[in-house]
């Protein structure tokens, strides 16, 4: 069972409107076993609707348009598929019906226009619009089945959720499912994690692993595509396993976890300060993410100037004048003494230069410190990062955070 | 002059990520008069990718694709154009000389699998890639223009600016352009922003106003298409006068500009601390994300605790107990004791509840308090914000940001 989605509409094809649905449908057919091997996107035109349905009805067993529903003249899905069904539009009194009941609940004056979304191709069926006056409308088209949803996000994903999936799923025979887990890592290059894993990501068939590189993290997605949910499942542990054996502790989270979240699962009771200089407050921004941090962070310190160094976090002028104040030396010296003026049971404290000045010859624009402090040690780290200013933070705190991660799993 | 863009992965028809490639390609080639009628997505497939490259090349003059040209095997872009073009792939040794000067620059050892990347399709020109290692590629067949560029935003945008629109701008013929700018607004909502500017949203023809809402933001986006790019201009400054008669200085930046830049711009060599409670960080996050800010921003400091409060901010005790963390009264005196401490011209700070836990009958989740000190004058707000935790901290950073900003232009 093959499915195939096109967006509908002139604003996407600018620009204006980033498509969001057809990723949402591919998701939700995925789930329920139906496979989508192409998106299209056209605009408000006749000719070119007519031949991406008609192109997408020769390769596909099921087609879903969104968009063009609407009340206006520009809005012509339903009469280029009455022409591809070779079906005439007709009057449902009921969907005017439901349309006038919308607008008196909301003591609103239907507009005259409103009245174009009764019609239907006849034969059609259609599907209940709860949060706007389009309908969804589903026509059999020799075996094939043409599916038109409106655009907007919050009108189309109800109407998904409740009516079309539960159709889909009664009325299609589907062989499989496929089931995805994510596997999320941080430290390694996409390249070098690569390298690790060949033999893994070589596979085929219905159970693969893709490697994701985003900014200083890089996931691992393993897809199972099977019988059932059971076996899916069952296929994706046996590979997760075989990945966690080669990887280890380099895979810091699942699926939706992130890696904020992780460590404050870890701190478990333990209370943290963090000193930030060139995150700008970025790290203690992330870990705040996480609802009941409050329990753990007692303190977090930006302290961007020499002065505010000196003065808030104790660090010896001395020693800012003759490492400079992204060293070694001082990371260390801002990880201690903010745990000593938080009284917390870990300090951790990054000091770099983020760009795009700043830089020396002997310290580019990347290079940064991080060191994390507790009662009995002192671990410290040197990075080289790239990319922009907001970059270099990102992968800073990315650091720090599994500096963090890593000491609490030991 | 017609392009059509190709989005090449399988992620994308599994809904696992969303395609926004296609809309930020459509929109620069609209700003340079080149028209999109068709978008599509196609997965890792020889065949398919093939069949669309070769579709798209029949009916458009410019066809780009994004995705498909990283290190490992499932990326098969190239391959596939090399079979529609009949040109051999060729090893470009000065394409391997950047990535292993990639990997140099970062400290890290090149993949025997990078080496893939040098390879290009014979008499084709290729584009530099600054941040990744995937060099884009421009290839003519016949008289189509076929370009190839990487997948990921963070790579391929950078190469588009520098390169790619400055090359189709000299090599191809325009009829018309289509010019854009946003006005962003924070204070009000979408509804009652409506209703300020009305008449003007219900333009239509050559100029357009949309309305586009966001957490904390409406944008207002003008829209001209004309003859050339003085026409449209002119076009778009009638409008935005129009638009800033009636908004003033609800408008706080134009484009890409970002409230947190603006600020910046305004501070000019004032010089601000910071007090931050709920939002944890968010406020100096944002405001370091502006190269330059060091000069301005000597101390922030993430108070997240009662005892923090005490002792960092100096917040009497009594005074925590009687009327609250979250009060107006603690908020003035975090603004002016952070100024007092850091010894900078300005102080601002922020409490409130980000929830999920911590409301009380009288302290609902969302309730925020913000303040600003100067050594003249102390100012303070109330507000209540909705949604998640998250959109609770973006919500209350941009309160802040925005009270900081009126401070500025007064």
């Amino acid at each position: 069972m093959k499915a195939e989605i096109i967006g509908i509409g002139t604003e996407i094809l600018l620009g204006q409107i980033v498509n969001t649905n057809s990723a949402y449908l591919s998701g939700k057919l995925a789930e329920i076993g139906i496979d989508c091997y192409n998106h299209a996107t056209v605009g408000d035109n006749h000719l070119r609707l007519y031949s991406a349905i008609t192109q997408a009805l020769n390769r596909s067993d099921i087609v879903i348009t969104t968009g063009g529903l609407g009340p206006t003249l520009d809005d012509i899905t339903l009469e280029v598929i009455s022409k591809v069904a070779q079906k005439p539009l007709i009057l449902k009194k009921e969907i005017i019906r439901l349309i006038s009941g919308h607008f008196k609940e909301r003591r609103m004056q239907m507009a005259k226009n409103n009245l174009r979304q009764g019609y239907i191709p006849k034969g059609a069926a259609w599907l209940k619009n709860d949060i706007g006056t389009a309908p969804g409308i589903v026509i059999k088209i020799g075996k094939k089945l043409l599916i038109a949803l409106p655009g907007p996000p919050r009108e189309m994903q109800p109407m998904v959720e409740k009516d079309l999936l539960p159709y889909l799923k009664k009325s299609t025979v589907k062989k499989s499912v496929i089931l995805s887990r994510t596997l999320k890592t941080t430290g390694l290059a996409e390249s070098q994690l690569h390298e690790k894993i060949k033999q893994i990501l070589n596979l085929s068939g219905n159970t693969t692993v893709g490697i994701y590189a985003h900014p200083s993290q890089v996931d691992l997605k393993i897809t199972a595509k099977a019988k059932d949910i059971k076996k899916a499942k069952r296929r994706i542990c046996y590979i997760e396993k075989k990945i966690r054996k080669d990887l280890g502790k380099l895979i810091f989270a699942v699926d939706t976890e992130t890696l904020e979240g992780k460590v404050a699962d870890l701190l478990g009771k333990k209370t943290i300060a963090i000193a930030e200089s060139c995150t700008g407050g970025l790290v203690s921004d992330r870990l705040t993410d996480i609802a009941g941090i409050s329990r753990n962070l007692l303190l977090a310190v930006i302290a961007y100037s020499n002065k505010a160094k000196i003065e808030m976090l104790g660090i010896p002028e001395k020693k800012l004048k003759t490492h400079g104040a992204v060293s070694m030396q001082v990371a260390k010296a801002m990880a201690k003494n903010i745990r000593v003026l938080a009284g917390s049971d870990i300090g951790v404290a990054i000091t770099g230069i983020a760009g795009p000045t700043g830089a020396t010859k002997k310290k580019p624009v990347g290079l940064v410190y991080i060191a994390l402090s507790t009662s009995t040690q002192i671990i410290s780290k040197k990075r080289y990062f790239t990319g922009n200013r907001k970059a270099i933070k990102f992968c800073s705190s990315q650091a720090v955070l599994d500096m963090l991660r890593y000491h609490l799993i030991k």
